[in-house]
């Protein structure tokens, strides 16, 4: 089944809020099975909503609809689908008790206003879907030729239970057929790179498919079968995914769709029961706050530096002034001595160093924007690996951490090889 | 003039991520004086994302593309907008050299593979446009009945640049009227608020119009007008201006639109001929990323510690084991002695310091989740100011960072007078 769905408000036409609202129906609906193929954004305009849910009545059997639903006189979206559907408004008695209710239990003093009374006006033979957190209910119309046309509130804490508690049970029993997905995170690999590998396996797919995402630093392959069960699916995806971490090996970082890197390197620490201490330059305690996005990075993070100047690295991490001079700030060697302060320094078992040009100021010829040095010190080796990224300053800053991320995981896989 | 908003790729219809772009091109078309009616998302299949194009073109002056310009197989945007137009696609030599030097610069030792090739085929009588963060180009159509096709690259930092340094001017040019717009930036209140203080000249307004933005801890008012030179919209903008800053005083921080926080903070700072030290624990290095961010911050910034630890804050800030034992970690007292002791550690001018509990574990009825102090250490007082945050983990964080920017200035500000 085909789903399309219609968000109304002119603050998204004036770009003023983000639409959380249709990824969040998007991707639950994608775990349901259904199909998505259009998703239309549409001002608080009669003629203008009209045409929409006509369009999407005429391609989906599904259409969603979202906001629009409020008390004031802008607020036309059941107005217009009824429209659109010629069916009439009429007053719910159960809804409007609902109201008078909301109004009582959150000790507001004023009466309901006339306004509010509006949204007890339900579609003729609509099914109401009850608003446990504000007032205007959501609706449900199934229509003669099996379409099926639901009105959601805008604001996601009332969109969200209500699509949980009372939507999605309501489409489950509408499809039988089951859309099941996994995914496998990959890094330090290019996008082109990863596709041209696995060039044979997508022309061959059919049911299940394999489609590339990048993101910064990363590339995430899902794959995703349609079948009658989740049991079948996972059965259909298993082979495919062997054979991904077969081609990609190290490069795989989990097959955990809800594991970041900084989870993947926090676990890894975690799991090999290893304190981590950072000194960053360039990425200016970016680095560190990536791995604190994880909750429990406490058990392995308790310290890190940011020496911007060449006098910190030297007084808080003991670079020596000889390496600074001859070599230079952005320099294996430099990194290398950083790691090695920092974990002196801390005590921690493993630290990673970062030093690099971010530009737009700074660079040379031998020395360009962009030029980049990790250093990992473990045990009693410290390693270092040169990048030279592209890009603008908080480019270059974000990618630095996504390697260094990359960096520190390949340096403890392999120390434990 | 109106324009129309296609983003293209399936994650999008997948709900994987969340369509940030629209948003952003939306709030700077709507500042340019542009119209919009519909936004339309659609996956990466020929025939729908034909049909959205043919439909955005029956109905809009400007259409804007975001996505599937990549190197890989289902990147189909270009092509399609291609045949929609019936244009021939020809190899550009100017890109092509682009993307060889993005590679060899990046010290990619692999030849780009035939898959970025495709990314040099530009529609016949297109404009290019460089990507100086990626490889693929933007494009330009100009057709014969007088519409806009505008191709631009998905991922945020390729697409904002991009759009500020090249798109924007090329759209200014097509309106002969001049919409003309100056920010107001805020911090320190909350958006209900500060519409409060204002609603008189948005009730009376008509040229300029005033519309106020929420961003994260910040508010900004976009004063706009409509007339036939900039001098003359200046001119009308002025009184308004004038207005607003009397009304909000010290909050607000800059009326430059390219002025972000860190960067006024970072000026002033500069300004002073002040050094500053952070001392950061739960946001674990972000407050210093923030003023990283900012290009020449090396002049003011040095040095900055995340101590995640209480040994860490005894070590290396000297916090003393009674405070931390009597009052906790997260604390006034905590709080001040980590700015003052980064202060002694590093020399600095100023010392910031942020501690506090980001969740989701960690609260208690005490200290819940989103409690925060930050303290600022200046001459001889250390100030320091407690919040109490709501939202997820990643929201505290961010909010602690603006807010403890904000505290700085303040502290800096107040001094001086």
């Amino acid at each position: 089944m085909i789903v399309e769905f219609i968000s109304v408000g002119t603050e998204i036409l004036l770009g003023n809020i983000v639409n959380t609202n249709t990824q969040y129906l998007a991707e639950k609906c994608a775990g349901l099975g259904l199909s998505n193929y259009f998703q239309v954004s549409v001002g608080d305009n009669e003629e203008r909503l009209a045409a929409a849910i006509t369009q999407a009545l005429s391609r989906a059997d599904i259409v969603m609809l979202t906001g629009g639903l409020g008390p004031t006189e802008d607020d036309l979206t059941k107005e217009v689908t009824a429209k659109v559907l010629s069916l009439e408004l009429k007053e719910d008695a159960h809804t409007k008790e609902r109201i008078m209710d909301y109004f009582s239990r959150r000790g507001i003093n004023r009466p309901p206003t006339m306004n509010n009374w509006k949204q007890a006006m339900i579609p003729e033979g609509a099914k109401v879907i009850d608003n446990h957190n504000g007032t205007a209910p959501g609706i449900i119309i199934w229509t003669r030729d099996n379409k099926h046309i639901i009105l959601m509130p805008g604001p996601p804490n009332e969109l969200e239970p209500m699509f949980e508690n009372d939507i999605a049970p309501y489409l489950n029993n509408l499809e039988p057929e089951v859309i099941y997905s996994e995914t496998i995170k990959i890094t330090g690999l290019g996008e082109s790179f990863v596709e041209n590998e696995i060039k044979d396996l997508i022309e061959a797919q059919s049911n299940p498919t394999i489609a590339p995402y990048a993101k910064t630093g990363e590339v995430h392959l899902r794959i995703t079968a349609k079948t009658d069960s989740k049991e079948k699916a996972e059965k259909l995806i298993l082979p495919i995914k062997k054979e991904l971490i077969k081609r990609f090996g190290l490069n795989v970082y989990t097959t955990d769709e809800s594991v970041t890197l900084e989870a993947c390197v926090t676990d890894l620490l975690m799991k090999n029961q290893l304190t981590l201490a950072t000194a960053e330059s360039c990425t200016g305690g970016l680095f560190a706050a990536r791995i604190v996005n994880v909750a429990g990075a406490s058990n392995i993070f308790s310290e890190g530096v940011i020496t911007y100047s060449n006098k910190v690295k030297q007084e808080l991490l003991g670079v020596s002034p000889e390496t600074l001079q001859k070599y230079g700030a952005v320099s294996e060697q430099t990194a290398i001595e950083m790691a090695e302060g920092a974990r002196r320094l801390s005590g921690a078992d493993v630290a990673v160093s970062i030093t690099g040009i971010a530009g737009p100021g700074g660079g040379s010829d031998k020395k360009p924007v962009g030029l980049v040095y990790v250093g990992c010190s473990l045990e009693d080796k410290t390693k270092v690996c040169e990048y030279r990224l592209r890009g603008n300053r908080q480019k270059i800053r974000e990618y630095s951490v996504v390697y260094a991320l990359d960096f520190l995981r390949n340096c403890i896989l392999k120390n434990l090889m």
